[in-house]
């Protein structure tokens, strides 16, 4: 298998979306179905016209596997230092457990050191036990609490 | 105490960073000196250019007495809904306990609504405590772990 990391087009939008429905949470809160509802659309076309985010496929081939959203944002704090925030990391059930999870939030800790980010960081839910060891094993630290609210 | 809370100007930096240095933790991170480095200046107008990043302040008259920063998020998850996110959010130690933060995060929620955004989340340091409780009571859930790495 040979993995290919890049930034995805829209022509990997429907394998996205299928992978984010297939998922314990996902499958509550995403609407996968052809043809695929316009919301996620303007989504991609959101993301993609804006510098700041990026949405990432791992491929192998011309199958997309894998995918995570990176956010670049600047803030006063620190001295006013730029984050990386990592959201929405999936990988295909058919290939679960062959590494790629690792290859994508490594990939993304590279691209924040590029793009001159001081922190990289990321919530999971409390239910996801597999997800935050999995963080914790690649050098993140739990140190916050994740608060949210629906509007 | 009539408080105004509005988009803040390079004007309002220098208390901004004072609210920020003067803080158990922001003490550690912050440089507030005369002039103030330009890392933040840089950081000030790298969020005033982008249409996705609001620094918000708190004023009493001329006195700036809050702040805080809200981003908002295009994402492909929730069928590509937009989520809006706290950060930095610094009440003046002069006015503790007046209810000002209160004020900033009730505004920075029903901003979020007028910008569409279906969640609205937040990240803070489980040393904090009275911050901890002073969300939940604003009505979030901490359903998240956020974990962080230094880069």
């Amino acid at each position: 298998m040979k993995i290919e990391i890049r930034v995805a087009t829209e022509k990997d939008l429907d394998s996205i979306v299928a992978m984010l429905a297939d998922d314990v949470l996902g499958s509550k809160r995403e609407r996968y179905e052809q043809p695929l509802p316009n919301s996620y659309k303007k989504a991609f076309h959101a993301i993609s016209s804006d510098p700041n985010n990026e949405l990432i496929v791992a491929c192998n081939g011309d199958e997309v596997i894998g995918v995570q959203q990176i956010t670049f944002t600047p803030y006063i704090t620190y001295q006013g230092g730029w984050r990386a925030t990592i959201e929405g990391v999936r990988t295909s059930s058919s290939i679960r457990g062959k590494g790629i999870g690792t290859e994508l939030i490594q990939w993304a800790i590279q691209r924040a050191r590029e793009r001159g980010c001081h922190l990289i960081q990321l919530t999971t839910d409390k239910a996801r036990d597999d997800a935050l060891r999995f963080y914790k094993r690649l050098g993140f630290s739990a140190t916050h609490e994740g608060l949210k609210m629906k509007l």
